[in-house]
């Protein structure tokens, strides 16, 4: 929490490379008179900064780093490894990462590269090395590459990824036996004699082996890491200042606690129009009740979330500020979100928003995404919610600790462990979490997303952990132990750290004495009532405890058994039934709870409450009325 | 029928490659205790009997069969051919099986292999003649291979395959000038010089030319009948044991009366609960209602198919036990369910239902496939009912003859002709067929489902015989001098062996005068009704015939014509079509008929008659009440 | 409009090469009794002209000719081209199109070849030149090649495109630093050193450039111009014969104009119930209420378009005559249809209506498309409506000038611009288009297709150019000079020829104020009200204009603004919409308007109006009740 007591600030994105230097210096005042005192750069430029194998030009950067300094803005300098110029793929050509069909994935827009190829690593530690050691010393951070990940980058299904994921298993497992034994090769005699038989888990005739896809998975994540250390190895070398990666929503193909854990801050990108169309999962009423406003839990989530992940420092690089190009749907946000969207991640404990981009770009793929300006420069309708937001925060308090009663744990492993055996058609672990979040949000809570290596939960009064397929044994033991109550299930505990069902059957808890004896994927049509209303939907397990249920089906049979402070649920549960669970829980250990309306959500820090109303009609709560699309902010 | 008299029995699947030594007797002890006597093993083992070239490993499998036979239980061999280990498609890189949109299926999984590639053909010979050599007189029963076709592997778009068909197509044509001939190459110019010039009929432009795509699909079944046969050799030469396959569920792409032939016994793999998910078609209200029960006519179809493919001799070999893995939707059955399946199976004629699979392996694809028993060893569900099945056969009467009136030609041949040509979407001769063993079940009679080879129909009040596309000369001479009613159409010998709209235009009868003039393919939104009620779906000719209409659409058009015991039906019909059509010629031969309600189906025996409720609520029938998921077994 | 005064014509299209030489005669005779003129011939035959490479068989072509001449039918020769017989592609194996997957495209059906390929076009050009010189004095007209673009196969992602692309490149902009320029390719380094670094945009990790997208879709229609006019230049060498291309119904990937310039008629190939099921988009209802009529406006769109390709010259090459085989589901024509079909393109201006086609193939992948004959020579229903054609024409007025009120611009670059960026899903230029010809046909109103390069529109009083995203400035020019009133927008003028967004932001005009600000693509259900009735959906900018509005939102922001003649429509509209927009400038010109129901349309010649009623039911007009499937023809 090394954040506390920063001033909340407001940036922008900036392309200097797009436009003519003589327009740099005007750019940069308008900036500063707007309130922004951040600027990210840099980041695409490579073909500029070296167009040529070898031929350098980084003089139009100090330029434009000098002017922006000079008008009182702090930089952000990016790497530009997500985009190799044409003469680097021609270097080498099978830097291209493969996807899962076996096709190239081409030269032609970004992120066209191979997290496990040597040789491009090797460029991306150059280009890092000369970037830092020529601006280490300008810049007020840095951030490295740009969302990986992103476009379904993490994966790669490459001759280059392939011996590496060869190597990194004989590192992991020794010798051949030991993987074979580790992952029931036995079974349809997948059984190798070498590391170098093994391939990847792409195009096989029915599914692969679980044990096969987990570990490949696992071993991307690794590559990321391993391929971002190397630009952090170069930047600390040259420079002090500290070091940012930015995430995408909902990218979850890689372990971000990882990376976050190698950096000094977490940023990401929220868009949250552009999110609520292509990638959260919803009703098509809910959908077009919000179509200009987003998803009310969806931002805070991975505002929570990459709180976690930068370990208390966290940004929104990229802020929506107007409609955005590459959603199915793309219309104009609501007046007010743009605002609202700000103060949000504000009242989450972000340092800064940024907002992407300056200037619309008049060309290329994303010309059809609106900037604070727009091509010719005039003001675009989001530049004046970023005036009023920086008024605002003038007499606002600055950065503040956060504080939170209940701890939601998310885990990328299990993320990738559903992924490899959802179960069930649109089961997945993120749906999951994220349908707990939401009703921890209805309650008005403020949660705290925690990661699996979390060992104390000392500051909660309520843990949940749903669906950690694979469970450590020392954070078995730190849940197990924590003085709160603490709800696992469903499928905690299900898989070894191999994949493999154990023995005794799971969970096999040492607190409570539950045991998963069938396991059932349900129909939507098919949900199964809860006595007492709500139901099990999706997915559900039949458990054999000799405690007393803390829900039951209509039938009778065990849904949530608890005992002492360890609960386990058995199924994942519809709106009511989550919404019950976490009533009991908060009934025992004295959490005040509200039931919120759809679009409304509430969210403390340690000074102030906000009342956010993503409705577009206003709504009355007991802060008071909240106009549509805005919100209130009380001094506690 | 050779199976008549024959105590009906019990059985299961077992591994013991995948469990220690030391529970190898345990579990023999258990099957017999619980009332098994047959067990299946070794069909995935190939890793451990071959765990590298040459390296025989046969030990550990005769110490196996020597258990379970000591335990009183017999032995079914299967041959590991499905699933060879990689070292094998390391020596055979081009044995892998190719897609259609001509990618490798890679190693990782089970059935990656193409039929055509010799180089496996001959690793198959080798590896069945050794098991056959040590094992031929230990063993009660051989398998071949395991389900072949599944996973879509009867066709291969590989080079093998390309050369193979050429060979083929050269040895059933003799000259090129021939099949460009047979085929009307001439449209488009698509004649060939040289037999080496033809290619597979995938990623073509447009649509390939039908009597390539069908030659190309007889091939493929050709070449599943000319591979297993390799085994049979091989086999023979040591063993006296019948040897069996066991068979999907609608895996029609080779013909399973021609593997049928060569063999002592038919079985097959029976999951109701994810048939319904992923192969049923059917409304969402019905999948709704059946998703703990499966569907009430899918299995008895096949039970009635697989009887006709094993000349009256079939087993359940893989009786799904508990909810499977591998559906988009994988509930619990209904308890009553698994035992309702099993007699199901047993009043259809089978000779032996075996529950796939004894233990729930804890490792790899089938990790959450259930067993008779779960991983840790303790009793699923499933066993307390395949106890009280082994109870009721003990009093039970043995494997009885067969008794139906009437009976229903399936035919391979005219499934891949609709395939290639199915005229409009959805439209399927599979889809057609069974549509009309629904209508007579629904009629609460017994069918027989006969092959296309079939001339003899004297058991018989009457036949159907819808959509056989191509209808060989003697099988036309047999149905049209059959002295039962015999009704045919829609689509009866609408094309000559090569695929040609034959002249004069078809059916082209001798003892009905119809001619198809038109044929139409209907919107679902587009039924044309029947004067009397029902209407034609999908698929309709227009008909000119100088009988008088048995069935006319609403403007007065004749729909079915009749003229002595020979009818033609020129449409699909909709439920109330086909019972009006089957009430006419139940009337004419004076066959008596229920009207059976949703999910209540009847099967007679010679000496039982058989009450199923699929329903998961008691239904009232002239049997008396059926309890939900329940059965009545009356002694006539 | 050279066509003026000559006959109207019937013709059908025949395949002597797929029956014996003893029935052309017959053929022949029966034909021109049936009151047929015009036959074509020839365009899949290549395997019988030229069986073997250089082994030329034309006398059979030239008995042919002489048999139909000799009956008194003209017939039109087509060069073989869409079918290179399995030598060719066996001399040019790297002849076959690419498609966007990077799969070649496999010979086996029809249009294997990739306009780009030199080997092809040199075929292409030796076997044109051979036609030419021998039949270029006995056929009455020539068609080049058959449906280009059929299949999806306008564009090819083959290496050969890929060089020809770069070339095409260098020769339209000279150096590198020009073309990165021009595409703004420093966004995301995409910026090139050399012309021999630019690759296709297909497969790219996520969009390409949509200039890179934009170039090669112009590219790929220049290429089958280039393509076409190797044809036109052989067969002009040895005949004077008109020539002509069967365009297909919505196939928009090559500019018809720059086809069309190039030859003396316009033919295109229509098949009203195929074209309903596959590419019109409606409701369902709609599509079941007009499942055997067709729609009402889609033929009459290309009748309109064609006659503008042809310069006034067009026939219809392939009538669908009763049931096709392509589309999902083939019902049979309403009695009626394809009489209304034919006279509905008389009504438009054809000169010919020619039946595809002459006798059903009994073989191959059309044998289940419907001829005038069925295969076995007996008349199908569609030859009687022909006949009642026949006769009827007789008394008919010859082809006439066409009249108009209406001009509606077509352009094929904005249908690729709007398809490299459709901004939401759904959107497409053809569909707005169509939308607004819809309801001008709704107001009853006569409507002339206009290409971009119109520039006098001196004959109408009103023009309507919707969504001409590049806007040439000589268009510009003349349409702000029009004496009409002109209806711009949405989208006009938004991109440099380039697909840069032009400073000042479009459209900028100096005939009037207005501003595009902002741009939103809209989700179905979130529809913006206009005040005063109708809606915005789909596709709406935000404008600022100091004109008065014409039309505005139910929030006051203006939707269309208008300054003298010259109106801007800020969005794509709904029904009700269009309607309003089309009363407002029909009111401003004292043009007459009806509000036509559905599925009624009326269409104008000099001489006549023609009333047609596509419904299933009766329906009362002015011009007094039409019977179903029927027209009135009104002498005026
Ligand atoms: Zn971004
Ligand atoms: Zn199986
Ligand atoms: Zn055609």
């Amino acid at each position: 929490m090394t954040h506390v007591g920063l001033p909340r600030a407001l940036g922008t994105c900036y392309y200097p490379e797009h436009w003519p230097q003589e327009r740099w210096e005007a750019d940069a005042r308008m900036m500063a008179e707007s309130g922004l005192t951040w600027v990210r750069i840099g980041e695409f430029a490579w073909s500029r900064l070296e167009p040529r194998p070898g031929d350098l030009q980084l003089d139009w950067l100090e330029k434009a780093i000098e002017i922006l300094n000079e008008a009182g803005l702090k930089v952000v300098l990016g790497t530009p490894t997500a985009t190799p110029p044409r003469w680097v793929v021609d270097k080498h050509p099978d830097m291209l990462a493969v996807d899962e069909q076996g096709r190239p994935r081409a030269f032609g827009s970004r992120r066209h590269y191979c997290f496990s190829h040597e040789g491009y690593i090797e460029e991306s530690r150059r280009i890092t090395a000369i970037l830092a050691k020529r601006f280490g010393a300008s810049v007020a951070a840095w951030q490295t590459d740009n969302e990986y990940g992103c476009h379904d980058t993490t994966v790669s299904y490459s001759d280059a990824a392939c011996r590496a994921f060869q190597r990194w298993l004989e590192a992991r497992y020794g010798d051949i036996e030991a993987l074979n034994e580790a992952w029931g090769n036995v079974f349809w005699s997948m059984e190798y004699n070498r590391f170098d038989q093994i391939g990847l888990p792409n195009l096989t005739v029915t599914d692969p082996n679980p044990a096969h896809a987990l570990a490949f998975r696992r071993f991307s994540s690794d590559q990321v890491r391993e391929f971002n250390r190397v630009q952090l190895e170069e930047i600390r070398k040259y420079s002090k200042a500290p070091i940012s990666h930015n995430y995408m929503g909902q990218v979850t193909d890689f372990d971000h606690y990882a990376l976050g854990a190698d950096m000094e801050i977490a940023t990401w990108d929220s868009y949250p129009l552009g999110f609520l169309e292509d990638r959260v999962v919803a009703a098509p009423e809910y959908k077009q009740a919000f179509a200009r406003q987003g998803d009310a839990d969806f931002q805070a989530f991975h505002h929570d979330l990459y709180r976690a992940v930068g370990r208390g420092r966290w940004w929104i690089m990229e802020q929506q500020p107007g409609p955005v190009n590459w959603a199915p749907h793309n219309p104009a946000p609501l007046p007010g979100m743009v605002r609202l969207w700000s103060w949000e991640a504000f009242a989450h404990g972000a340092e800064a928003v940024c907002y992407f981009r300056w200037r619309q770009a008049p060309f290329a793929q994303e010309q059809m995404h609106s900037g604070l300006l727009r091509p010719d420069s005039s003001e675009a309708e989001g530049l004046r919610e970023v005036r009023q937001v920086a008024n605002e925060l003038a007499s606002a308090p600055k950065v503040e600790g956060n504080v939170a009663d209940v701890a939601l744990v998310f885990d990328y492993d299990a993320e990738w462990a559903w992924a490899v055996q959802p179960h069930g058609q649109g089961l997945s672990y993120f749906g999951l979490v994220l349908a707990q979040y939401r009703a921890l949000r209805r309650a008005g809570l403020n949660i705290d997303i925690v990661g699996p290596s979390t060992r104390d939960f000392s500051d909660y009064k309520a843990v949940f952990a749903p669906g950690l397929m694979h469970l450590p044994d020392d954070l078995r033991t730190a849940l197990e132990e924590a003085k709160c109550v603490v709800v696992l299930g469903p499928r905690t505990a299900a898989r070894t750290i191999d994949f493999e069902i154990p023995t005794p059957l799971p969970p096999s808890l040492d607190a409570l004495q539950v045991t998963v004896t069938r396991v059932q994927s349900l129909r939507s049509d098919c949900p199964v009532a809860l006595e007492g209303g709500g139901n099990a939907v999706g997915y559900l397990e039949t458990i054999a405890s000799e405690h007393e249920p803390v829900l039951e089906d209509s039938a009778g049979a065990p849904v949530a058994v608890q005992n002492g402070n360890l609960m386990y649920c058995a199924a994942w549960l519809d709106d009511e039934g989550w919404d019950r669970l976490i009533s009991i829980v908060a009934a025992q250990v004295d959490m005040v709870t509200r039931s919120l309306p759809v679009g409304v959500r509430v969210r403390r820090t340690q000074s102030q409450e906000f009342w956010f109303n993503y409705n577009a009609h206003a709504v009355q709560t007991e802060a008071g009325e909240i106009e549509p699309a805005s919100l209130i902010m009380r001094t506690l």
